[in-house]
């Protein structure tokens, strides 16, 4: 590790943030069961403070975003000085698409304008939570598609889509963007409306400077290079955020690094490589994946360690080395440079940083050892825990 | 269409049966949306009379699998006796091995002797529901597996399975056989412990020839050549049985044949080339499905209207023209072979046969005609609505 | 199959034409083996006699795309003139990019400017084939890519391929287009610099009017929706061209049709649901495989027929019975409006078409009693048989 | 880094040899083009010599499998003496039934008994080369298939080449093994015939004692755990050698680790936690790759590092700690004893090996340094380089 590369990383980092989904702190499953936890969160508020323990340990985590209506409240006002007092904020607004009776065929891509009409006004109501919480970002994952050839037309379900979104878009305050997030299969199986990063571009594209593409590193098909997307969207100035987890076979939405930390660290040098790890560069670094078996707060701080230590060999990489190996043509020296930067043990480098800033150096072992989730699991008797469906 | 091979074809269609999952009627959806429908069945009893809808006006599905404890009810002899009279039977019975909150970790291969024992006694009691229906066929799914690298030792899972199997096997009667099924992913997303073919026949190997491997369409990685895996089986003499369905990603539980046609033509053939369509094979040709957006019966039908068309292609291939054109090396020419076949239009073979029935042509339509969807979704209000939960 | 979609069928199939490539002409293989077949053709001449065969016999192969330098010859005019007497005429023209030592670490792309700029002169010389052989059509497959992350700078290859492209573009005659390719991997396997219909549209539209995508059948993820793609780049009115083959695994260039008849019917169905599948669409349908096992003239026949009857298919679905179902919202009824017309036998309906043509209606059957294969074979003794290396 | 760790491990590891490849050392590309080096060797003892640097730098690569007839010589005794002189030995030795004009519709395979025979007579001569130098491995990677579905008959292809083994294996000296490879696809792209590890294990079970599977770690379908296969394998006592490299598409024969290092750490995981990596358990580590851009002789030294890396880290986990995690059921206290490991830089470590062995800590670096690149550049003018065809 050159000396004077640690300097500037460790600045880095310490301005780096990851956002967290209120969700991970709710039970969650497969179609084939939802294994509960003793001590999750059963509403807004307990998820809020359960973040603010990720927040705490790794000093790294001071957003939280919603989803609408898991997260609904009678006063929105309320919940964000809830979240200040636990020195969080609120972040992202997540709309929901998937889950009322009326969209089984499709939401705001249906045939029947009544339907879609219903779906652009929950986005209304999803941008009066972004006003009273202070959000400015409209995260909007379509699930909508079809299951057999023939049981729409795709054509003009592009078509209702674009009408939807536009007016969705001439909702937005002028500090709102919309994220727009593109998914391969699931929960349709035959083709999902918005699939790849190609369509959420070409809707962003009309829509306006105001929309940007969301990318879920588990929405892609088997052996699509994410870093490449990436790359190309940060080109584009079209990255808004990322929605990291792991995937092996299909959104599996394990913990971020936990299936390929070499394909998460090849993400995050493209973003360092274009300057795009700096808060002003406007992306949203966001978690978004289930803990089915593993403890909730645990799995966030996890995660939230993964991309940091993803980050710092990536800060790492001398690429002013890189630069000039790729100019020689020679091909292993090149990647020796990137592959030395990734062989690199870089928990040290966060240790001292955390240290730096008043936290343990172990944020998972701190954690453990604080006693939280022994009082979670005490105290939270009764009432019903929160998950997808609540 | 070569006149001599109409005559064998009719023959051996009228010979074929497809036996129906009782869970196919009813409701099942994703992780993320359980739609329900006006109509579905609320219990064992009256998924028999759904499915014997489907034997009504296809004249080929007499059988109904049970899955224990879904179908779970106070005397068995009853509901066989319903089926009887029903013009159906019981079929394989399905162990659960998924929806304990002790099984989280695993079933069969848990850590914890008290917990595989507990998984193992489960079939037991399947086992008691075979004798008091008649049934043969114990189909044990293994869902078990783990989401992290290091979750668990793989190793000892695989010992741990096979002395749970070992077990297992031992209860069986003398006319009785295990099926044993392996998948690629889900709802474990780093290791299953049955992932594919191979492990389910090493255990099968194991434990002797009252144990097949049985094939679901669904479970394999992505490009698997699915016919080549039926070949070696019927090679081997342990295919079991199939559970038919589609899928274009994941395990996606569509209409078999809706998403690849040629494929299931592929596989019929193969079966039909070993002669292993015919009865006394003891191949099982099961469904295996989810109709979360389509209507439950008329998805069954189609379902097996959809078997019988591929396995009448199958029958209708120019079997002495195709050995001649492979033994001439001429690629194309066998190839052509094959195609001339599948592109036969069938659908008025099929009409044929089933009016020497004393069918209806076209199941579909005469389901459609008939106003049992319509009587069931007057009658059938109040209850709870059967599910994968129930 | 309705009488009234008989007659507009039989009209639009009489008009729909289907590009050779001239390279199915010669020799080709893998990696491992060319298998040298007798009677292939040695030079641009005897390919285009070759081509003008199955356009003999299927009437719907007037065009032969070239590609250069592997057709180059001394006079294109004389060429061209060849062709017309033949009954045929020059298509697409391809530029390679792929086999020059210099290319390695890139074409368009490479990192140092001299090669990007005899990369760019390639196309010139290119396009002057095109002025003379009265081709419209540049179509770049781009081959550049990188084996390892971190032998290359992966933004810095999308500026420098933007540029590039936009001195290409410059050069091109009014009348003339672009078509810029997409492949997923190969002959690369870490990141292609044009892996995606994203990126090719990307730049497309960078470039203006005169550029379009080509989409090429074998060059996609697995489980990619292929005819999601093909509507959406005619929805944005930037589909110039399709390369037509089969893939089960990668890009495996095998007889279009062959791998899965059924996705080939979907994706002729959204090109006829779009109407273009008509002349003045400007799609140009054009075959792009090997036949590295199969006789290459038989090859191509069969594969404009199996274009011929995916197209018949598609234009015998009943759109307003496909319409209406999709607005009841009865998800199996309309996908069974779509598979009543794939279930369709058309290969008489293609006969018919041929017959009122003077054709006979099995151009395969009838370019086997031709003779042409044993004259070629006979009198195609010595020279250099054509391959991808010459 | 547990102190009580190291020890083991740099015995482990003093211990451990990683098998060449002769071919590594010939030219090799893509179908679209092989690139050609300066200083490529151009007969077996230049190949021999070249991998003599990668031992001499290394220390852990005493081996040299042979590809016949790629490496066909006149005297095997005065080829293995050679050997013998640089510091190695030859390892396996590789038949070849993809080169020949014959073998284009089969080679074991054929339907053609005088082509089987052939095949099966070919490795009578492997066997000769065996007996002349030492070896005992007989590797067999079986390259038959089709492309084409009714192209060949599957279930007679697997008789015959069942029969074909038979007779190669009743050739063997009792010292001797065959390995036999399966692979997922190419260079056919329908049907391989022997497509993955259970097809391989049903010959080496019918066989004997004496076959074993070999493992490549490219040859899998897209998301197949290979460390499950491993483990399998292992624990039925049948995994003979593995072919070390990497893909992410295909079979992409990229640099071992240089794709997906924790893939490579894991596969060693399972290696080290059944005691495998010892030399006694008979596991043969070879690397398979091609050096389409790197330099040849670099591409191995860095292939070697990779794989004393991964192994370096397997052998880190700290086993103990591991299995009662496990036993606890805490899911991500498991997963992180293992992620622990890999986490671990053991660059230090194994330069710390490699000096106590009189070699320089950095391989690659001293190859670099030595002049020997520059040498062979130099000398090795004039004649053939060696590649895949010669």
């Amino acid at each position: 590790m050159t000396t004077d590369l640690r300097t500037p990383a460790l600045s880095a980092l310490a301005g780096q943030t990851i956002e967290l989904p209120s969700w991970a702190f709710g039970n969650s499953g497969t179609r084939f069961k939802v294994f509960g936890q003793a001590g999750v969160a059963r509403d807004p508020y307990e998820k809020l403070e359960d973040a603010a323990q990720v927040h705490k340990h790794t000093g790294a985590a001071p957003r939280v975003s919603l989803h609408i209506p898991w997260d609904l409240v009678d006063d929105y006002a309320k919940l964000a000085a809830h979240a200040r007092d636990l020195g969080v904020q609120i972040g992202a607004i997540n709309s929901n698409l998937f889950q009322d009776d009326e969209y089984k065929l499709g939401s705001l891509t249906h045939a029947d304008a009544a339907v879609r009409r219903r779906a652009v006004e929950h986005h209304a109501q999803c941008i009066e939570v972004m006003r009273a919480t202070g959000s400015t970002d409209l995260k909007i994952w379509l699930p909508d598609g079809t299951n057999y050839p023939g049981q729409d037309d795709l054509r003009e379900r592009q078509d209702r889509l674009a009408d939807s979104l536009r007016q969705i878009y001439a909702m937005l305050d002028a500090d709102m963007r919309i994220l727009l997030e593109y998914k391969f299969f699931e929960p349709y199986f035959y083709a999902m409306d918005i699939p790849d990063w190609g369509t959420s571009l070409v809707h962003c594209l009309e829509l306006g400077e105001q929309a940007t593409v969301v990318l879920d590193t588990g929405h892609h098909a088997p052996g699509t290079n994410i870093e490449f997307i990436v790359m190309q969207l940060l080109r584009l100035g079209r990255l808004g955020a990322f929605d990291f987890n792991s995937r092996n076979y299909a959104d599996d939405d394990l913990i971020v690094g936990s299936a390929d930390p070499f394909q998460l660290f090849r993400i995050m040098n493209e973003i360092v490589a274009q300057g795009a790890h700096r808060p002003e560069s406007g992306v949203n670094f966001m978690l978004d994946q289930c803990h089915n078996l593993e403890k909730k707060i645990p799995g966030q701080i996890r995660s939230v360690m993964n991309v940091q230590e993803a980050t710092a060999k990536a800060l790492l990489v001398d690429r002013e080395a890189l630069a000039a190996a790729q100019r020689s043509g020679e091909v292993l020296d090149a990647h020796s440079v990137l592959m030395d930067a990734f062989s690199t043990d870089v928990r040290p480098l966060l240790g001292e940083l955390r240290e730096s800033q008043g936290l343990d150096a172990d944020p998972y072992a701190a954690f453990a050892r604080s006693g939280y989730q022994q009082r979670i699991e005490r105290e939270r008797v009764g009432g019903q825990q929160a998950g997808w469906g609540a």
